[in-house]
């Protein structure tokens, strides 16, 4: 499939299952740029599935173990997108960029880095993290980068799923018990100090202006829309200050490290295609 | 949903997607016998569900992560329902018996608890297994008990697809390169040994004579089916003794312990249940 055949990402989505496969051989190649900014919506993907696979028979409920399982292998799915296309500028695959690059090479943000701590602590990573993607891929579905638009429309109707189990649960963690809403609000305070860094323009977004929505113009409406969830859960918006950096390098990330250590090791010792 | 309510299991499964909520919910009890061959079925599922999820965005390639979590999360689901069914003895719940049962309550074979090892290994275990899998529900689909046999019907299309992902791993690797072929071989040699317990009678069995297939009647298709599989792939069946014991009491089980540890820690500190 080529992705030049279709004359609207939304049409196509609506109609063609997109995959990685295609993609790479759809011979689409990014530009710089947009294989840069490809990289951030990849490795934010990527890095949180990773976080929330350890869920997967470690959850209090069998019934949840499976629920974030598939919003895991979801987010895995995003990211081969992304990283696929990304590769396409560089002559890489989405397992050169996911096993083969080292720690200060990856774009994800601090959010999606933090630890799973206990359920509370995960469903606000999910709330805040399923609003901003669900705010941002509304608005790249109708970018002029064909396969930008058609990857967000596939993963726009599993991004509003995640958004709604971690809605749901952080109703029933706020207006559960005194135990559940004093975790799920101390999760979210947790997680507050990390909102800042998706809605923060650099020069990749500012070079792709008019080709995705600047991360800043996006943050309006998820603060409208989560301050409002937040509210109905009988639970308090974080007054916490924002943490300082901010520019996707891990710099200040303590966390990207133990990931991409177990993410990598596997793929390093002897990676399966080679054998 | 009454299971009483449709006159076929397999009518049923064709048609009515079953939840473990609805088994919950409809009523049946399971006899003790039942129970305690439902927690046989429902503890190999789960703990080989368990092992699987550790390969999310740990396998060699991103495709492969989420294949293998994909087929973690239809275990995982099919030990609710055999895991629900059984609870319904004793008043007790899939996660009570998840979570909360010691190492020596769990029944499930040795197969599924062996080491992830290398991709090779676990493909010898996929493929085993499956393969075993496979001829048992192909037959507990025709159970007098229903419940059991609407379980095994669902069950019995996802296995379907793990049994050919795993034999198309080992012809990729088999007739692959020298390596592959080597580790794959190697895979095979690990596994099995704990084919024996697979196909033993015991005293659970034999009271459900006429309900459900006696193991070893299961074991000739099983063992002309694999043995085709392994030698088209260019592989040898292995030549080694049975691993002893063979009871599913865990006494010989090095790895269940660690495999409990893991997943019933979080439940254990804070089920999130009653938060």
């Amino acid at each position: 499939m080529s992705f030049a055949s279709h004359d609207s990402a939304t049409k196509q989505s609506a109609g063609v299952a997109i995959t990685a496969e295609e993609i790479a051989e759809s011979g689409v190649l990014a530009s710089e740029e947009v294989a840069r900014y490809a990289l951030y919506l990849g490795d934010d993907a990527l890095m949180l599935g990773q976080r929330l696979s350890h869920w997967i028979s470690r959850a209090p409920e069998l019934e949840e173990d499976i629920a974030l399982g598939n919003i895991a292998l979801d987010l895995v799915g995003h990211a081969r997108f992304f990283l696929t296309y990304a590769g396409t500028a560089w002559g890489k695959t989405e397992d050169d960029l996911a096993y083969f690059r080292d720690e200060e090479e990856f774009r994800s943000v601090r959010l999606v880095e933090q630890e799973n701590g206990d359920f509370g602590q995960t469903i606000a990573r999910q709330l805040i993290f399923s609003y901003y993607q669900h705010e941002l891929y509304s608005q790249l579905i109708h970018s002029s980068d064909e396969t930008l638009a058609a990857i967000a429309a596939k993963a726009l109707k599993e991004v509003a799923y995640h958004q709604d189990h971690a809605a749901q649960w952080l109703l029933r963690l706020g207006i559960g018990t005194e135990e559940s809403h004093r975790r799920m609000q101390k999760g979210l305070y947790y997680m507050w100090p990390y909102i800042d860094e998706l809605f923060h323009d650099d020069e990749v977004t500012q070079a792709l202006d008019g080709v995705v929505p600047a991360p800043s113009s996006l943050r309006a409406n998820f603060e409208r829309r989560i301050e409002q969830i937040i509210a109905e859960a009988t639970l308090d918006i974080p007054d916490v200050p924002q943490a300082r950096g901010g520019d996707r390098s891990g710099k200040y990330s303590e966390a990207r490290g133990h990931i991409l250590a177990e993410m990598q090791v596997l793929a390093r010792q002897h990676p399966g295609a080679s054998w």
